[in-house]
């Protein structure tokens, strides 16, 4: 993807930021605390611009201020046993709803083996693997779930009903950075559609159906150009297409039908209340085998991955999130890039409140 | 695909001579039992000749004669807490240590919400959905996971290091059939190369990499002519590029690493030591909501389902595994088709042994 103008901040200075403009929009110091935290490493990890770093401030910013979000939210817990929970959100942030749970899932896992919360009345929690990156931290395996707008057709469908709802999978290393996935369950996302349509190349034909069911690698076929920008129309292709929309069936039915939030068609469409549902899960690699073995077990796993054969000679092969972690360990030395449209409206935003912005 | 030559049997006549096969290879009663069962039932359900139905006769005579398989093997609890168990199968039937292990998760889940068991020292368990439906017989959501013989090269690579690792994922529905997904997590099969090459066709270029990890649709590019019939060359291709590839990879620690089987490169190569590890949970619903509840909500998204505007107005929606259900409903009618090949061998089989042999 063709880079963007960015400016590049300390880690710290983000976080700082971050937390001010959050204690500002009424945040408590913990949900302030965790939120930027989330914002920031997602920041520090992907492509500035991309939606996950410090433009999901101006998100927050309106939700907080409609009823979609409410600052201080009651994290309730609605029913527990020695392995699972039920917990109620209140329209809190997401990410603090998803932390709090994962915690309360590695407790359980830590003397059950196994921990699962579910989650409802939630909202956006960020990136999925930021929280299975948590169950990791603790020793943990992390599988972390989540319904979303609705933007995946049935496979032989037009119409969406369920979202790309995306996983976040950890798996815990003794010996270099945890094995993170994060991922919707689509091969692809509107951003990248938008961008190609921008920069006028095509797309594979396996990204993304117009909204008469076709596929194309013409990114004009699904952008409509609008005074308030490109507006996308289509549906997302899942991953291994019937198998994808299967698997985010059912990511739905424990995310959301399960959880009592919204779900399908429902969730995710009113902005002052989207009414997310999570599935976290916590599982404990030490009461299956003792801590070395299972390190020393996966060690192998991992020196067959890396033995492969790459089909380009010169070309290096990465864990699932090991690319990130580098790109996150280059930032620490030369600053994480926020782009500078971002910047601009966080300048505007913060000198609205009354806020020190030192970006 | 291009249907094959069947004849075809009622289910009771099929169950009796695969029970009665087992027993003369050695099966315990209740091994027989599971075996044919599992068996049976993927012949009803799926395309014959597949390899998941009576033609897996062939490989389990070869494996209970040469210690891959152990008639009447222990299933060794190993480590035990409320919600989860550590169980070793001893190289009994895959079936019988999936089944079992399952049922230990139901009644888990029952008591504490979640139930999960990794399981190690086991063989081929036929199909996921097989053991995913028997948690949504007892009113849970069903999880089943195995590794498998190394059939996916990590994205950019050209030499396996994960199998195709199927999932069975199944939801209870009071309302029809229950929701399964049996999926495995690559694009497609070595058997449908096998298949377009026999048969002059092109395939998709998302199917498979050429073992010099290309892509191609010219099925002749994957296949070498030997004495012994046709050698698939190269690897599966997985669903979503590297998202399946890494789905693949969190499965094989959860099913290889975690229980203590071989993983990676190394599970299902000599035939006389598969030493397969599965990952199996069970949810239960009625922890986190009344029952109709649940199903009303999960009715609802069923409908968001079905009212998805097909591509093609002429044609109809079918929910994960529905497809499977009505093909089994038509099949107990008209009888379960068994590719004549297979009957052949299996009545030559049967002679062999002095069963009497029905087909």
């Amino acid at each position: 993807m063709a880079s963007v103008p960015v400016f590049r901040y300390k880690r710290h200075v983000l976080i700082k930021f971050c937390a001010e403009y959050l204690l500002a929009l009424g945040a408590t110091d913990e949900e302030a605390s965790i939120v930027a935290d989330g914002i920031v490493t997602a920041a520090s990890r992907w492509h500035p611009g991309k939606g996950q770093g410090l433009e999901k401030l101006f998100r927050l910013t309106i939700q907080t201020s409609n009823g979609g979000i409410y600052n201080g939210a009651e994290f309730e817990v609605l029913k527990d046993t020695p392995a699972v929970s039920h917990v109620d959100g209140h329209k809190g942030y997401g990410y603090v709803i998803a932390a709090k749970a994962m915690n309360m899932a590695i407790e359980k896992a830590k003397k059950v083996g196994i921990g699962a919360v579910s989650v409802r009345h939630s909202n956006h929690y960020g990136q999925a693997g930021f929280h299975a990156e948590t169950a990791t931290k603790a020793g943990m395996i992390g599988i972390v779930m989540s319904n979303a707008r609705a933007e995946l057709a049935p496979w032989g469908a037009k119409t969406p009903v369920v979202g790309t709802n995306p996983w976040g999978l950890g798996i815990p290393r003794d010996n270099g950075f945890p094995i993170l996935l994060d991922l919707a369950l689509s091969m692809s996302g509107e951003g990248m559609v938008r961008w190609a349509y921008r920069e006028g190349v095509s797309i594979p034909d396996n990204y993304v159906l117009t909204k008469e069911g076709n596929r194309s690698t013409d990114p004009a076929d699904f952008i409509r150009e609008t005074p308030n920008g490109l507006v996308f129309q289509g549906t997302q292709m899942p991953i291994g297409e019937f198998k994808g929309f299967g698997l985010a069936f059912f990511t739905d039915v424990l995310s959301g039908v399960l959880s009592g939030s919204l779900f399908g068609t429902e969730v995710f469409q009113d902005i002052s209340n989207h009414d997310v549902g999570h599935f976290v899960m916590a599982i404990n690699p030490d009461i299956f085998m003792p801590h070395d073995e299972f390190q020393q077990r996966l060690e192998q796993l991992v020196q067959m991955f890396y033995a492969a054969e790459p089909t380009d000679p010169d070309s290096k092969l990465f864990l699932p999130g090991e690319l990130e972690f580098i790109t996150e360990r280059e930032n620490e030395k030369i600053g994480i890039p926020i782009d500078t449209t971002t910047v601009e409206n966080l300048r505007r935003l913060a000198e609205e409140r009354g806020i020190q912005c030192p970006l």
